[in-house]
């Protein structure tokens, strides 16, 4: 199944700036989903589901951040 | 989505003290939500639940702290 | 919101001892509830829904881990 | 039990891109579960549970982020 | 409250073996719940509903991986 | 209660592979329970409920890859 999606837009970790970063941050916890459940009719269906559901946006944010830190620290936090 | 959406203000994690990284952090979490939920109409509907929820609240507050580590780590820890 | 509340005490992670650094990450994972819900009542009133609440405890408990992980090692450790 | 499952595919964490990294964490992740819950015919009967549930799946995009993190930092993150 | 509990016995992150750093972890996470419910009658209360509630009990397991990653790193991983 | 069970098999976080070093993660976060919850028979009649509980298998998961970050680490990624 991991053969067929991309897990990693550009295959690189590394980015020009912190709002790129945090963009792919954002993409990469996507497509985990999306390896998981490929279907895209049945994400469709799920998305008001934690659209609309506090508990849910928090869960999705703590993903981004830990995302996010692998990829930070990859480009040296763009010091 | 996250085209439109600002996703680090000021687009750096740097920050001149440990406060302003804390900010920082609360920022870029609401962002993440922001991101997801893009309407806010819908997110001010939800604000209630988790504001009053101790359990949310507590999730809230280990993202929280997860965006941290990373801005900290950032900041060399203000060091 | 964020600006009014008080988010780190002292305004940096480095403490004399590791007991400090201990109290300083219950603190900041206070502040971190105070700054989402800033209502003093609200808060009291959810006190005994938590500190009842054997689940919500042990998360309480890994907010706190996560804290104290950033400012041990914003302190080297303390050793 | 963890005699007999392979735990980590070609006994190594370092792969030649960041999309193999992707690839591997996926696997780590989905061999824990193996491990834990050796019989195939109850992963299968439970794939429908998680993979139409919102909650869980952004639950396994938090630990394919975690185990990321490790294997990244063990590629020196493909700089 | 904080005050007049001992959130780190020893007040030192550094232990002599892995073992030693290990019960030290488990000691800082129990110390974290009685930090937040002083009161032992309560806690000895909700010992039962978390020791026969597999959930929690993984819960527990996870933050004294936590606490955990922090002493190991302190000691150099005792290498 | 800490003092009775061994929490660490071999008192070293040091293993001769990644595969070995993921049994010993395994390990660690099995007997995080086992000190939590001593009494075999209930840990025993645990079993059924988290192993056939996506849920609470993708939560097993997580503290494995958790214990799994340290370990990695102590032994610099078997680079």
């Amino acid at each position: 199944m991991s053969d067929s999606i991309e897990l990693i837009p550009g295959n690189s970790l590394l980015t020009y700036s912190p709002e790129a970063g945090r963009a792919l941050a954002i993409k990469m916890a996507r497509l985990s989903i999306k390896v998981t459940q490929p279907d895209a009719t049945v994400r469709e269906k799920l998305r008001p589901d934690y659209a609309n559901d506090a508990d849910m946006l928090i869960s999705i944010a703590h993903v981004i951040a830990a995302e996010f830190a692998t990829i930070a620290q990859a480009n040296n936090y763009w010091r």
